[in-house]
Protein backbone atom coordinates (compact mmCIF):
# COMPACT_ATOMS: atom_id res chain seq x y z
CA UNK A 1 0.00 0.00 0.00
CA UNK A 2 3.04 2.01 0.37
CA UNK A 3 5.97 3.07 -1.06
CA UNK A 4 9.01 4.46 1.22
CA UNK A 5 10.20 6.85 -1.09
CA UNK A 6 9.08 10.38 -1.02
CA UNK A 7 7.96 12.08 -4.76
CA UNK A 8 6.86 14.88 -6.10
CA UNK A 9 3.35 12.80 -7.45
CA UNK A 10 -0.29 13.82 -5.19
CA UNK A 11 -0.17 10.47 -2.96
CA UNK A 12 -0.04 11.28 0.56
CA UNK A 13 3.13 11.51 2.12
CA UNK A 14 3.06 10.13 5.74
CA UNK A 15 5.78 10.59 8.20
CA UNK A 16 6.19 7.42 10.74
CA UNK A 17 7.97 5.92 12.96
CA UNK A 18 7.64 1.95 13.14
CA UNK A 19 7.66 1.81 16.57
CA UNK A 20 5.16 5.04 17.30
CA UNK A 21 1.54 4.07 18.32
CA UNK A 22 0.35 7.28 16.58
CA UNK A 23 1.67 6.47 13.58
CA UNK A 24 0.70 3.07 13.22
CA UNK A 25 -2.91 3.61 14.22
CA UNK A 26 -2.87 5.98 11.10
CA UNK A 27 -0.85 3.65 9.00
CA UNK A 28 -4.25 1.25 9.76
CA UNK A 29 -6.54 4.02 8.64
CA UNK A 30 -5.54 4.50 5.53
CA UNK A 31 -4.90 1.45 4.73
CA UNK A 32 -8.56 0.35 5.58
CA UNK A 33 -9.67 3.21 3.66
CA UNK A 34 -7.86 2.07 1.07
CA UNK A 35 -5.58 5.40 0.59
CA UNK A 36 -2.18 4.50 -1.31
CA UNK A 37 0.65 6.91 0.28
CA UNK A 38 4.33 7.03 0.71
CA UNK A 39 5.69 6.48 3.79
CA UNK A 40 9.20 8.68 5.25
CA UNK A 41 10.45 7.01 8.07
CA UNK A 42 11.10 9.56 11.01
CA UNK A 43 13.03 8.35 13.36
CA UNK A 44 12.17 9.21 17.26
CA UNK A 45 15.82 8.05 17.96
CA UNK A 46 17.37 10.85 16.06
CA UNK A 47 16.82 12.98 18.93
CA UNK A 48 19.31 15.12 20.93
CA UNK A 49 19.21 14.77 24.47
CA UNK A 50 15.87 16.33 25.10
CA UNK A 51 14.01 14.61 22.94
CA UNK A 52 14.13 17.04 19.61
CA UNK A 53 13.25 16.74 16.73
CA UNK A 54 14.91 18.87 13.95
CA UNK A 55 14.01 22.12 12.96
CA UNK A 56 12.79 21.20 9.83
CA UNK A 57 10.16 18.50 11.29
CA UNK A 58 9.66 20.73 14.45
CA UNK A 59 7.99 23.51 12.05
CA UNK A 60 5.63 21.07 10.46
CA UNK A 61 4.76 19.84 14.08
CA UNK A 62 5.55 22.10 16.92
CA UNK A 63 4.55 19.30 19.02
CA UNK A 64 7.86 17.10 17.55
CA UNK A 65 5.26 13.90 17.25
CA UNK A 66 4.88 11.22 14.52
CA UNK A 67 2.84 11.00 12.37
CA UNK A 68 2.33 14.11 10.30
CA UNK A 69 0.19 13.47 7.14
CA UNK A 70 0.99 15.78 3.96
CA UNK A 71 -2.60 15.59 1.93
CA UNK A 72 -4.54 18.03 -0.22
CA UNK A 73 -2.24 20.10 0.09
CA UNK A 74 -2.10 20.37 3.79
CA UNK A 75 0.39 19.54 6.45
CA UNK A 76 -1.72 17.39 9.33
CA UNK A 77 -1.02 16.94 12.43
CA UNK A 78 -1.91 14.38 15.53
CA UNK A 79 -3.35 10.92 14.69
CA UNK A 80 -7.26 11.44 15.65
CA UNK A 81 -7.19 14.56 13.74
CA UNK A 82 -6.16 12.91 10.67
CA UNK A 83 -8.19 10.02 10.85
CA UNK A 84 -11.08 12.45 11.29
CA UNK A 85 -9.73 13.80 8.32
CA UNK A 86 -9.66 11.10 6.03
CA UNK A 87 -13.27 9.85 7.30
CA UNK A 88 -14.48 13.47 6.53
CA UNK A 89 -12.98 13.63 2.94
CA UNK A 90 -13.32 10.05 1.52
CA UNK A 91 -16.20 8.78 2.02
CA UNK A 92 -15.42 4.86 0.87
CA UNK A 93 -14.81 2.83 3.89
CA UNK A 94 -15.83 4.22 6.49
CA UNK A 95 -14.22 4.49 9.98
CA UNK A 96 -16.70 6.03 11.48
CA UNK A 97 -20.72 4.63 11.80
CA UNK A 98 -23.94 6.85 10.60
CA UNK A 99 -25.36 6.63 14.16
CA UNK A 100 -24.61 9.68 16.07
CA UNK A 101 -24.31 7.60 19.42
CA UNK A 102 -22.60 5.28 18.30
CA UNK A 103 -20.12 7.34 16.60
CA UNK A 104 -19.64 8.42 20.27
CA UNK A 105 -19.31 5.03 21.47
CA UNK A 106 -16.26 4.54 18.81
CA UNK A 107 -15.23 8.12 20.38
CA UNK A 108 -15.33 6.81 23.81
CA UNK A 109 -13.04 4.09 23.10
CA UNK A 110 -10.67 6.20 20.73
CA UNK A 111 -10.17 8.71 23.75
CA UNK A 112 -10.17 6.01 26.27
CA UNK A 113 -6.68 4.29 24.18
CA UNK A 114 -5.57 7.50 22.79
CA UNK A 115 -5.55 10.28 25.93
CA UNK A 116 -6.63 7.32 28.97
CA UNK A 117 -3.56 5.18 28.26
CA UNK A 118 -0.89 6.24 25.75
CA UNK A 119 0.18 9.20 26.80
CA UNK A 120 0.86 7.66 30.35
CA UNK A 121 3.33 5.20 28.15
CA UNK A 122 4.75 6.74 25.06
CA UNK A 123 8.55 7.15 25.00
CA UNK A 124 9.48 10.84 26.44
CA UNK A 125 7.43 10.10 29.22
CA UNK A 126 9.24 7.10 30.45
CA UNK A 127 12.40 8.82 29.21
CA UNK A 128 11.87 11.03 31.87
CA UNK A 129 11.09 8.33 34.21
CA UNK A 130 14.03 6.76 33.65
CA UNK A 131 14.70 2.66 32.83
CA UNK A 132 14.28 1.86 36.24
CA UNK A 133 10.87 3.05 36.86
CA UNK A 134 9.38 3.23 33.72
CA UNK A 135 8.60 -0.59 33.20
CA UNK A 136 6.40 -0.86 35.97
CA UNK A 137 5.13 2.54 35.88
CA UNK A 138 3.47 1.91 32.23
CA UNK A 139 2.50 -1.65 33.16
CA UNK A 140 0.69 -0.16 35.58
CA UNK A 141 -1.41 2.41 33.65
CA UNK A 142 -1.90 0.07 30.99
CA UNK A 143 -3.05 -2.37 33.21
CA UNK A 144 -5.57 0.31 34.71
CA UNK A 145 -6.51 1.11 31.62
CA UNK A 146 -7.64 -1.99 29.91
CA UNK A 147 -9.63 -2.94 33.65
CA UNK A 148 -12.16 0.21 31.72
CA UNK A 149 -11.71 -1.00 28.78
CA UNK A 150 -12.46 -4.30 29.04
CA UNK A 151 -15.97 -3.76 30.73
CA UNK A 152 -16.79 -0.93 27.63
CA UNK A 153 -15.97 -3.59 25.40
CA UNK A 154 -17.42 -6.32 26.68
CA UNK A 155 -20.96 -4.22 26.27
CA UNK A 156 -20.09 -2.44 22.45
CA UNK A 157 -17.99 -5.46 20.78
CA UNK A 158 -18.62 -7.61 18.26
CA UNK A 159 -16.02 -9.06 15.96
CA UNK A 160 -14.60 -5.06 16.26
CA UNK A 161 -14.34 -3.05 19.37
CA UNK A 162 -18.19 -1.64 18.56
CA UNK A 163 -20.72 -4.33 16.77
CA UNK A 164 -19.11 -5.93 13.78
CA UNK A 165 -18.03 -3.04 11.78
CA UNK A 166 -13.90 -1.59 12.08
CA UNK A 167 -13.40 1.45 12.98
CA UNK A 168 -11.22 4.21 14.52
CA UNK A 169 -11.93 2.49 17.36
CA UNK A 170 -9.85 -0.27 16.42
CA UNK A 171 -7.08 1.67 14.30
CA UNK A 172 -6.24 2.53 18.07
CA UNK A 173 -6.44 -0.72 20.26
CA UNK A 174 -3.86 -2.71 17.95
CA UNK A 175 -1.08 -0.35 18.79
CA UNK A 176 -1.58 -0.51 22.47
CA UNK A 177 -2.00 -4.20 22.78
CA UNK A 178 1.56 -4.30 21.31
CA UNK A 179 2.53 -2.22 23.90
CA UNK A 180 0.99 -3.73 26.49
CA UNK A 181 2.88 -7.03 25.48
CA UNK A 182 5.82 -5.17 25.32
CA UNK A 183 5.11 -4.54 28.91
CA UNK A 184 4.10 -7.87 29.89
CA UNK A 185 1.05 -7.07 31.64
CA UNK A 186 -1.22 -9.79 32.27
CA UNK A 187 -3.65 -10.46 29.90
CA UNK A 188 -5.96 -13.24 31.42
CA UNK A 189 -8.31 -10.74 32.92
CA UNK A 190 -8.78 -8.80 29.52
CA UNK A 191 -10.80 -11.66 26.98
CA UNK A 192 -12.51 -9.08 25.36
CA UNK A 193 -9.40 -7.51 23.99
CA UNK A 194 -7.34 -10.29 23.31
CA UNK A 195 -10.38 -11.88 21.03
CA UNK A 196 -11.39 -8.37 19.33
CA UNK A 197 -7.22 -7.84 18.73
CA UNK A 198 -7.04 -11.55 17.34
CA UNK A 199 -9.78 -10.14 14.53
CA UNK A 200 -7.65 -7.06 13.67
CA UNK A 201 -4.22 -9.00 13.63
CA UNK A 202 -5.67 -11.09 11.10
CA UNK A 203 -6.82 -8.30 9.11
CA UNK A 204 -4.44 -7.82 6.05
CA UNK A 205 -3.93 -3.93 6.28
CA UNK A 206 -3.33 -4.60 10.08
CA UNK A 207 -0.83 -7.18 9.14
CA UNK A 208 0.82 -5.07 6.58
CA UNK A 209 0.72 -1.76 9.11
CA UNK A 210 2.92 -3.41 11.51
CA UNK A 211 5.89 -2.05 12.86
CA UNK A 212 7.97 -5.31 11.95
CA UNK A 213 6.68 -4.43 8.11
CA UNK A 214 7.90 -0.83 7.97
CA UNK A 215 11.05 -0.23 6.32
CA UNK A 216 12.50 1.65 9.19
CA UNK A 217 12.34 -1.53 11.62
CA UNK A 218 15.41 -3.14 12.67
CA UNK A 219 15.90 -6.59 13.94
CA UNK A 220 17.91 -5.84 16.85
CA UNK A 221 15.48 -5.08 19.16
CA UNK A 222 14.79 -2.17 20.81
CA UNK A 223 14.24 -1.57 24.83
CA UNK A 224 11.63 -3.00 25.42
CA UNK A 225 10.77 -4.42 22.36
CA UNK B 1 -27.84 27.49 31.93
CA UNK B 2 -27.68 24.71 34.63
CA UNK B 3 -30.21 23.08 37.41
CA UNK B 4 -28.54 21.49 40.00
CA UNK B 5 -31.06 18.60 40.85
CA UNK B 6 -31.94 15.82 38.46
CA UNK B 7 -35.42 15.06 37.39
CA UNK B 8 -37.30 13.46 34.95
CA UNK B 9 -38.06 15.48 32.46
CA UNK B 10 -35.68 15.62 29.10
CA UNK B 11 -33.07 17.43 29.92
CA UNK B 12 -29.68 16.13 29.31
CA UNK B 13 -28.28 15.55 32.52
CA UNK B 14 -24.14 16.00 32.95
CA UNK B 15 -22.56 14.26 36.10
CA UNK B 16 -19.78 16.59 36.82
CA UNK B 17 -16.79 17.39 39.12
CA UNK B 18 -16.52 21.36 39.69
CA UNK B 19 -12.65 20.83 39.37
CA UNK B 20 -12.40 18.24 36.87
CA UNK B 21 -10.94 19.53 33.83
CA UNK B 22 -12.92 16.84 31.41
CA UNK B 23 -16.22 18.06 33.20
CA UNK B 24 -15.34 21.42 32.94
CA UNK B 25 -15.11 21.02 28.70
CA UNK B 26 -18.08 19.68 28.56
CA UNK B 27 -19.95 22.99 30.80
CA UNK B 28 -18.70 25.19 28.29
CA UNK B 29 -19.48 23.49 25.31
CA UNK B 30 -23.18 23.17 26.69
CA UNK B 31 -22.82 26.98 27.23
CA UNK B 32 -22.32 27.79 23.49
CA UNK B 33 -24.31 25.38 22.46
CA UNK B 34 -26.85 27.29 24.54
CA UNK B 35 -27.74 23.50 25.41
CA UNK B 36 -30.00 23.80 29.01
CA UNK B 37 -28.99 21.09 31.36
CA UNK B 38 -29.15 19.41 34.39
CA UNK B 39 -25.95 18.99 36.22
CA UNK B 40 -25.47 16.23 39.14
CA UNK B 41 -22.26 16.91 41.12
CA UNK B 42 -20.45 14.06 41.40
CA UNK B 43 -17.25 14.19 43.01
CA UNK B 44 -13.86 13.23 42.67
CA UNK B 45 -13.14 13.09 46.27
CA UNK B 46 -15.47 10.50 47.32
CA UNK B 47 -13.36 7.57 46.43
CA UNK B 48 -11.62 5.11 48.43
CA UNK B 49 -8.30 4.64 48.33
CA UNK B 50 -7.64 3.18 44.85
CA UNK B 51 -9.81 5.92 43.57
CA UNK B 52 -12.97 4.19 43.03
CA UNK B 53 -16.37 5.33 42.14
CA UNK B 54 -19.54 4.38 43.94
CA UNK B 55 -20.49 0.96 41.48
CA UNK B 56 -23.81 2.78 40.02
CA UNK B 57 -21.16 5.04 39.12
CA UNK B 58 -19.17 2.49 37.33
CA UNK B 59 -21.98 0.95 35.96
CA UNK B 60 -22.17 4.27 33.64
CA UNK B 61 -18.78 5.06 32.84
CA UNK B 62 -16.66 1.91 33.75
CA UNK B 63 -13.38 4.20 32.92
CA UNK B 64 -14.26 6.18 36.40
CA UNK B 65 -14.27 9.33 34.94
CA UNK B 66 -16.26 12.22 34.86
CA UNK B 67 -18.28 13.81 33.17
CA UNK B 68 -20.95 11.55 31.62
CA UNK B 69 -23.95 13.13 29.85
CA UNK B 70 -27.25 11.45 29.50
CA UNK B 71 -29.00 12.67 26.43
CA UNK B 72 -31.40 11.74 23.90
CA UNK B 73 -31.91 8.02 25.97
CA UNK B 74 -28.21 7.08 26.02
CA UNK B 75 -25.26 7.38 28.44
CA UNK B 76 -22.54 9.26 27.00
CA UNK B 77 -18.81 9.20 28.72
CA UNK B 78 -15.62 10.81 27.84
CA UNK B 79 -15.24 14.56 27.30
CA UNK B 80 -14.00 14.42 23.05
CA UNK B 81 -16.78 11.93 22.33
CA UNK B 82 -19.74 14.11 24.19
CA UNK B 83 -18.51 17.44 22.47
CA UNK B 84 -18.49 15.74 19.05
CA UNK B 85 -21.81 14.14 19.57
CA UNK B 86 -23.29 17.70 20.68
CA UNK B 87 -21.79 19.44 17.76
CA UNK B 88 -23.79 16.85 15.34
CA UNK B 89 -26.80 16.03 16.41
CA UNK B 90 -27.52 20.31 17.16
CA UNK B 91 -26.06 22.25 14.50
CA UNK B 92 -27.11 25.56 15.93
CA UNK B 93 -23.92 27.22 17.52
CA UNK B 94 -21.34 25.29 15.60
CA UNK B 95 -18.04 24.08 17.92
CA UNK B 96 -16.57 23.21 14.44
CA UNK B 97 -16.01 24.98 11.53
CA UNK B 98 -17.09 23.20 7.96
CA UNK B 99 -13.80 23.48 6.05
CA UNK B 100 -12.27 19.61 6.41
CA UNK B 101 -8.32 20.97 7.00
CA UNK B 102 -10.06 23.80 10.12
CA UNK B 103 -11.44 21.50 11.64
CA UNK B 104 -8.19 19.11 11.32
CA UNK B 105 -6.81 22.20 12.92
CA UNK B 106 -9.01 22.09 15.84
CA UNK B 107 -8.71 18.34 16.67
CA UNK B 108 -5.02 18.79 16.52
CA UNK B 109 -5.20 21.37 19.10
CA UNK B 110 -7.90 19.49 21.01
CA UNK B 111 -5.69 16.33 21.49
CA UNK B 112 -2.30 18.78 22.25
CA UNK B 113 -4.62 19.33 25.05
CA UNK B 114 -6.79 16.10 25.90
CA UNK B 115 -3.83 13.83 24.97
CA UNK B 116 -1.00 15.49 24.95
CA UNK B 117 -1.10 17.25 28.20
CA UNK B 118 -3.86 17.07 30.78
CA UNK B 119 -3.42 13.23 31.28
CA UNK B 120 -0.16 13.95 32.44
CA UNK B 121 -1.39 15.99 35.34
CA UNK B 122 -4.88 14.64 36.44
CA UNK B 123 -5.49 13.76 39.80
CA UNK B 124 -5.27 9.84 39.80
CA UNK B 125 -1.48 10.23 38.41
CA UNK B 126 -0.50 13.15 40.70
CA UNK B 127 -1.81 10.87 43.73
CA UNK B 128 0.54 7.81 42.14
CA UNK B 129 3.49 10.18 42.37
CA UNK B 130 2.78 11.37 45.61
CA UNK B 131 2.54 14.97 46.96
CA UNK B 132 6.45 15.35 46.57
CA UNK B 133 6.38 14.87 43.44
CA UNK B 134 3.38 15.81 41.44
CA UNK B 135 3.71 19.75 41.53
CA UNK B 136 7.16 19.37 39.85
CA UNK B 137 5.77 16.45 37.37
CA UNK B 138 2.59 18.93 36.34
CA UNK B 139 4.61 21.97 35.99
CA UNK B 140 7.07 19.96 33.67
CA UNK B 141 4.25 18.84 32.06
CA UNK B 142 2.14 21.07 30.75
CA UNK B 143 4.79 23.47 30.35
CA UNK B 144 6.34 21.35 27.73
CA UNK B 145 2.77 21.18 26.03
CA UNK B 146 2.61 24.50 26.22
CA UNK B 147 5.78 25.41 24.19
CA UNK B 148 4.26 23.33 21.58
CA UNK B 149 0.65 24.95 21.96
CA UNK B 150 1.92 28.17 21.69
CA UNK B 151 3.53 27.39 18.24
CA UNK B 152 0.86 25.82 17.07
CA UNK B 153 -1.56 28.57 17.93
CA UNK B 154 0.49 31.66 17.10
CA UNK B 155 -0.18 30.70 13.70
CA UNK B 156 -4.18 29.34 13.92
CA UNK B 157 -4.97 31.84 15.90
CA UNK B 158 -7.07 35.01 15.57
CA UNK B 159 -9.69 35.97 18.53
CA UNK B 160 -9.91 32.71 19.43
CA UNK B 161 -7.65 29.19 18.95
CA UNK B 162 -8.58 28.92 15.57
CA UNK B 163 -9.33 32.23 13.84
CA UNK B 164 -12.23 33.87 15.31
CA UNK B 165 -14.57 31.52 15.67
CA UNK B 166 -14.91 29.40 19.04
CA UNK B 167 -14.58 25.83 18.79
CA UNK B 168 -13.84 22.80 20.41
CA UNK B 169 -10.57 23.83 20.83
CA UNK B 170 -11.33 26.38 23.19
CA UNK B 171 -13.71 24.42 25.48
CA UNK B 172 -10.36 22.52 26.09
CA UNK B 173 -8.01 25.48 26.50
CA UNK B 174 -9.55 27.27 29.51
CA UNK B 175 -9.17 24.64 32.18
CA UNK B 176 -5.27 23.85 30.96
CA UNK B 177 -4.46 27.06 31.57
CA UNK B 178 -6.53 27.19 34.66
CA UNK B 179 -4.59 24.05 36.06
CA UNK B 180 -1.24 25.58 34.28
CA UNK B 181 -2.13 28.38 37.36
CA UNK B 182 -2.68 26.28 39.89
CA UNK B 183 0.77 24.82 39.74
CA UNK B 184 2.15 28.11 38.19
CA UNK B 185 4.19 27.55 35.64
CA UNK B 186 5.97 30.34 33.97
CA UNK B 187 3.34 32.73 31.45
CA UNK B 188 6.04 34.96 29.98
CA UNK B 189 6.83 32.24 27.14
CA UNK B 190 3.17 31.81 26.15
CA UNK B 191 1.18 35.13 25.02
CA UNK B 192 -0.62 33.59 22.16
CA UNK B 193 -2.08 31.34 24.65
CA UNK B 194 -2.77 34.21 27.34
CA UNK B 195 -4.14 36.65 24.80
CA UNK B 196 -6.60 33.83 23.57
CA UNK B 197 -7.44 32.38 27.31
CA UNK B 198 -8.28 36.01 28.30
CA UNK B 199 -10.83 36.52 25.44
CA UNK B 200 -12.56 33.10 26.32
CA UNK B 201 -12.63 33.97 30.04
CA UNK B 202 -14.45 37.35 28.86
CA UNK B 203 -17.12 35.20 27.62
CA UNK B 204 -20.14 34.87 29.78
CA UNK B 205 -20.93 31.04 29.51
CA UNK B 206 -17.34 30.43 30.24
CA UNK B 207 -17.40 32.01 33.39
CA UNK B 208 -20.71 31.06 34.17
CA UNK B 209 -19.19 27.03 33.63
CA UNK B 210 -15.84 28.14 35.80
CA UNK B 211 -15.07 25.63 39.19
CA UNK B 212 -16.09 28.58 41.34
CA UNK B 213 -19.43 28.96 40.03
CA UNK B 214 -20.65 25.17 40.63
CA UNK B 215 -22.43 24.07 42.91
CA UNK B 216 -20.01 21.71 44.37
CA UNK B 217 -17.58 23.95 44.96
CA UNK B 218 -16.46 24.93 48.10
CA UNK B 219 -14.89 27.65 49.47
CA UNK B 220 -12.27 25.53 51.12
CA UNK B 221 -9.13 25.60 49.24
CA UNK B 222 -8.00 22.15 47.86
CA UNK B 223 -4.87 20.87 47.27
CA UNK B 224 -2.87 22.96 44.62
CA UNK B 225 -6.28 24.77 44.09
Amino acid sequence: MFSSTASNNNKPILYSYCHSSCSWRVRIALGLKKIPYELVPTSLLKTDASHSYTSEYTEMNPMQQVPVLKIDGHTLCDSVAIMHYIEETRKDNPLLPQNPQVRAKVREIVEILCSGIQPLQNRIVLAHLGNEKSKKWAAHWITRGFIGLEKVLSASSGKYCVGDNISMADCCLVPQVYNARRFRINFDQFPTIMRINANLESEPTVHESHPHNQPDYQKKKLKND
